[in-house]
């Protein structure tokens, strides 16, 4: 303490988990860590382990107990790429982390960067893909319902939309955004992909000086292609968010310069897009500048704008000015070493890039969830029916009949069968090719007594003589509307 | 036929259902059928009507009875677009169309024309996305599981994985091009997406002229931006396909420049991707160049190359000399009505244009599906356990108690407790946010007896006691190998 002169204020240092990762993780971490010594960050590193070397240590997650203590502690983690292991079981380390805290929200500033020439260069791209994080078909529950027929769960809940908007909204708020754009499929899927869209109506009307609009995901792929520049906010469900920040990413060059946050409840972690590239590990000429990004909206979120400001300007005077950068990247010259580039970011820390758009950030303001089980209640319930899905080689008419002989004396009428959405009993014109797969929807011919659970079971073991069923889903209508689609 | 010159051959005619649709759709039809006879495309039209119309009528499908008759006696329609009304049921007459004529397969060639300037002008983009058209989360099979957790039904099946990539192989074979890349998310969901990765590996091995690769999804839509002259055929499943061939056309000019082909089983039907762009309708300035080259794959799915061959290389003179263009892509000049358009392209025909890609156009060569059910069987079978969806505001550990309660006695014991994916009992490190959907696993103590029906109703019974369940999934095991994810 005695050597800082006493007219500096004396900023405290804060701690940050620094996970170095695979291949070119630590070549890329060094040279992150470097540019923010020399720019004076008051960070103090933790490092901690994860990945390849911690599944050869024999555990499972690919992230060590010290590890998700570290990050418990700090709060805060700056990661390099972990390699997923071929053999190790099927879970990767990134999707452990994130899992483990829950990190909902994924945060991918698409921005034009100078210097790095793409087919968009100079239209002056810049908006923010925010992406569910944890639900979706991600869960990755899967169930064969047939030897050749695979499921796999779609799940969105409300809660979770609301997370995510609300983190888009912050994330606008934090960067003087204007407008929330919700891209959703809700027009074929209106009570999952809907909910996004209906929670979205209603959150971001608590936004006044933010703007929304809905669009159907496909056209915004498109319109993203087309015209990037009317973005600026996007927010998806996981997988299409999956899809489309990886397409944004593209068009201002790519993963190798992408950073990106992964944001959760007092937990966030920050991380280039691209992996551990191990062709060139190891050999120094990794580019560094995804993680340095990733480092700068790190700086932002502990508070510390000037230094991050400053290190922008540096980076982008690099860029700008062509000289020194790694081969990925270096246009008519050579490539140089991920030193040579340090160095140059370094040399130029204290200039001012005219670049760099006008933005002023305040920090993310994340709405801090309580940490009970999430509860939605109906003001009313009614079971009407029940959706049984059966395996039978024979075509929808004689399954008609055998099920609604074994419905005979149930509770339970026969509506409809369906064939991967398409109704193929009562007849309906054209031709649906035929799958062993089928959905029997039957309805309760009277409101049940009690919970219906008698009823239902009845019905199973009637069917069940006949045919092989596999799932079941209970029709539910929740106040007062119907719970589940039509066909 | 007496005014028919002897020395030229007396081609008979091939009858195509003509659909003008709504809002533009009569204008770009009109446009089309002019430049296609005035070609002397030997081609009648049975003009029938669907969309606006229909619905307006009352046809719930918005395709009347004698439109599907057309269909179904010429096997080839040309459609405009239908609006898909809103408040008139929840289908459009476009999914009617498709799931009534089993239409599997959306193809959609993305090529650079001549006088389209975009980003990627110059580089040559030229190949097809084959999207599935009828399985995945497009089923839209929707069920509340709670009133905040929504879940849709993502089922692929095997069948459906060898139509699709055995439709792209033969796209391929019929246009000479060399590379099939199958695009899945296989990553994350190993038994539908992997499903088509599998059987893509297993069916693309019978096309010796042909080499395929397997791209993970995000990553192909980042390829796509990045380096789309890589890609000659890509396939993919319905949703993710979606998605990436409208964001592949805006690379080339935007849907309003976009061809495409919907295939099924002795059907054919040609469309542009774009809407009935309502704003426009009625003015005579609508581009009828995507419908027009839509007519062109139909003209070379009858077997007229030649005809199609005149019309495209007059088309592309027309673009490329870029006078009497329609608005939306004129460039310095003010844009002309439809009909100058069409005039300059009629005026074109004979003459050659430099820039249309040399190939040689076979048909497509599609596979005819056997009209009955398909079944996969299997050698040997188990029944190894239950997972038993529940809702409930209590914890993970509270929840386990009562479920294990429940189980005794039974032929179960809960081996599992998982929230959207995450295992959450018994506890694993790290905090994941609990809504009210739990998904329990039971394994059977021990094999059951007979096809253990009695077993489950029993469990459900119990459970039913203390919990609310909504939905049951069997965990079966196929040829000796799990039929269900881990978590
Ligand atoms: N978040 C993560 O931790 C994460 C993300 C993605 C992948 N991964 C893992 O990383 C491993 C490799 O994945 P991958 O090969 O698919 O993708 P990748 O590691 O991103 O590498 C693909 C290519 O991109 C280039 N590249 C990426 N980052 C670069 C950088 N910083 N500087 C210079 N060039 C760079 C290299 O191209 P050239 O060869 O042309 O030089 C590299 O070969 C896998 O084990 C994967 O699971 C981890
Ligand atoms: N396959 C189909 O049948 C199909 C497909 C998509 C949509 N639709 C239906 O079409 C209706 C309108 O949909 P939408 O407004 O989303 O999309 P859209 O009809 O494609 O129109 C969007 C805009 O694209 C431009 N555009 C499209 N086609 C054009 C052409 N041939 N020539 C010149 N400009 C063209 C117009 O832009 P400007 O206004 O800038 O001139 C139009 O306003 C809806 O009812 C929708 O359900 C049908």
């Amino acid at each position: 303490m005695d050597s800082i002169p006493p007219q500096l204020p004396v900023r405290s240092k804060v701690t940050v988990t620094a996970i170095p990762g695979d291949g070119i993780g630590p070549e890329v971490m060094r040279a992150t860590q470097q540019v923010l010594a020399a720019a004076d960050a008051q960070v103090e590193w933790e490092e901690a382990l994860a990945g390849a070397e911690a599944f050869r240590r024999g555990i499972a997650s690919g992230a060590p107990r010290e590890t998700l203590d570290s990050i418990a502690r700090t709060g805060v983690a700056l990661k390099g790429p972990l390699e997923t292991p071929v053999g190790h079981g099927e879970k990767s380390a990134n999707v452990a982390l994130r899992k483990t805290f829950e990190m909902y929200g994924n945060v991918r500033p698409v921005r034009e960067l100078p210097g790095i020439r793409t087919p968009f260069s100079g239209r002056g791209i810049d908006f923010v893909v925010v992406r569910e994080n944890v639900e979706d078909v991600y869960a990755g529950i899967e169930h064969m319902q047939t030897p050749g027929v695979a499921q796999c769960l779609k799940i969105i809940t409300e809660v979770g939309c609301e997370r995510i908007l609300r983190l888009a909204a912050a994330v606008a708020e934090a960067e003087g955004r204007r407008k929330v754009t919700v891209a959703t499929k809700a027009n074929i899927m209106k009570l999952t992909e809907g909910m996004l869209k209906r929670v979205g109506e209603q959150v971001l009307a608590e936004y006044p000086s933010l703007s929304n609009e809905h669009m159907i995901v496909d056209n915004c792929a498109h319109q993203m292609v087309i015209r990037p520049e009317q973005f600026d906010v996007a927010v998806m469900t996981n997988m299409n968010g999956d899809i489309l920040s990886d397409l944004a990413a593209g068009l201002v060059g790519g993963l190798g310069v992408a950073p990106s946050a992964n944001l959760g409840d007092g937990v966030a972690m920050f991380e280039a897009v691209h992996g551990s590239a191990p062709q060139i590990a190891g050999k120094g000429i990794a580019n560094p500048t995804a993680l340095l990004l990733s480092a700068l909206m790190m700086l932002r979120h502990v508070g510390d704008f000037a230094t991050a400001r400053r290190i922008e300007h540096a980076l982008y005077v690099t860029l700008e000015e062509g000289r020194d950068l790694t081969g990925d990247i270096a246009r008519e010259a050579e490539g140089v070493p991920t030193q040579q580039f340090v160095d140059r970011v370094i040399a130029n820390l204290g200039r001012e890039s005219a670049l760099v758009p006008a933005r002023e950030y305040r920090p993310i303001a994340l709405k801090r969830w309580p940490q009970i089980t999430w509860y939605r209640a109906a003001s009313t319930r009614e079971l009407v029916g029940v959706d049984v899905f059966v395996e039978s080689e024979r075509d929808p008419r004689a399954i008609s009949i055998t099920l609604q002989a074994a419905a005979e004396g149930s509770a339970f009428d026969l509506a409809m069968i369906g064939s991967r959405g398409a109704q193929v009993w009562p007849e309906v014109a054209g031709h649906t090719f035929l799958v062993d797969h089928f959905r029997a929807r039957f309805m309760f011919r009277e409101p049940p007594k009690g919970n219906g659970i008698a009823e239902i079971t009845d019905l199973l073991q009637r069917i069940g003589r006949q045919h092989n069923w596999m799932h079941i889903e209970k029709l539910q209508r929740f106040d007062g509307a119907d719970a589940y689609s039509k066909a």
